[in-house]
């Protein structure tokens, strides 16, 4: 995060570092305070600048770089499941929660802000940008599953209400003082999936097809494996139902 | 619903009455329209009235008419998940979710409009209002867990990223041109709920003992032991990961 202390008011920069350096100082105020209670004031201020040159960067004022700001962060956690496509589907997930959830934890109240809407842009606006980074969360997903042609209605809708269970996730870990502590969220967060995409495949051929491929590279030691085992005493009792 | 048809201009109402057939309309015009393109005369058409009783009803215009309305659809979408508490959690869930989907069905565009505030209000004001549906809706669920003051937050995490999911389902279902059928749809939101109930049993031994008493409840010709059964051939080729 650029500071005051880190960059002189007129340290020389590219108009696009300077850019970037604005957007930074915004997320980082809005990570503390509802965007509508952020002012350009505030954001020269921790950006070490002159109001006028805020003002030259966002001539829309707050709006725009409210837009900006938000812009930058779903550039961010768009690239957030961007993962090579290899390896057991848990370990790729739990990489991608990973850098996720980095970016809950470090802009932490902003992050609700951002997410919806924080008063100061239209709604319809704001929604699209964060419609989009649900969208190539999804997409990205569905890759990981090699299914990008292939799914079928089902399999999309289940990947894009497991999107939304991570993002309600992680407002819930904000609000509850970030409790558990993020590896355990994330390792749920990958249960969960995995959970899901089993229930999911019972009734839909394709998404059964995608799941044989998926547990076929997971192994006994991996967070398929331990789930596996951990499932089994739960499901003792439940003999009835066979 | 109320139309002018039915519904003379001067047909004695009380006030509650009135208030009432005005909601009503309004909601329904935000069926198929964005809040911010339903006028206070399009609403006046609508329930066969003047438009000065529109605003005699509504001395805050659009917004407070916006708020009545999203008040209303709050209140009829915490009753969906008020059900007696006895017999197996899968019927008690589909007999929720089938309230709840059919108002989905009957506010179409609307139930997207109210959830995203349109742009004609607050989005604070309007956030606070939809999440107190999602807490209200997650209580009922607990409820029907019998665990409202045992639940740990794991499971109330649990709970509540099943309703972001189900909220999320029906956005989806909507911009699908409503596919699958709504029964398809409201067993896959059910198999979710157990797939989850018991991926989160796995590490959580309060959600265990409460995900062991449910499951006593379940038979095996109901929805829990159809999934059961399912699952069975989807982990066939999994034997390596035990």
């Amino acid at each position: 995060m650029t500071t005051a202390a880190s960059s002189p008011a007129y340290r020389r920069l590219s108009v696009e570092q300077r850019r970037v350096q604005l957007i930074d100082a915004a997320l980082s105020l809005f990570a503390h305070r509802s965007p509508k209670d952020v002012s350009l004031d505030d954001v020269a201020e921790a950006a070490g600048v002159s109001r006028p040159l805020v003002y030259r960067y966002f001539p829309g004022g707050k709006v725009q770089l409210y837009e900006a700001a938000l812009g930058s962060a779903a550039d961010e956690l768009k690239l957030c499941f961007a993962e090579p496509q290899h390896g057991p589907l848990t370990e790729r997930l739990a990489s991608a929660l990973d850098r996720y959830l980095a970016f809950v934890d470090t802009h932490d109240a902003g992050f609700s802000a951002l997410l919806q809407g924080g008063s100061v842009v239209e709604t319809s606006r704001t929604s699209a940008t964060v419609d989009g980074v649900r969208r190539a969360a999804a997409e990205q997903v569905l890759l990981h599953l090699g299914m990008t042609d292939s799914a079928g209605p089902r399999l999309r809708m289940m990947v894009r209400t497991w999107i939304s269970a991570v993002e309600a996730a992680s407002l819930i870990w904000l609000d509850e003082g970030k409790q558990p502590p993020l590896p355990e969220l994330r390792a749920w967060l990958v249960d969960h999936f995995m959970a899901l995409l089993i229930a999911t495949a019972t009734t839909d051929p394709r998404t059964a097809a995608g799941t044989r491929e998926a547990l076929a590279l997971e192994s006994a030691d991996g967070a398929a494996g331990a789930l596996a085992r951990r499932v089994v005493p739960v499901l003792a009792d439940a003999a009835h139902l066979l």
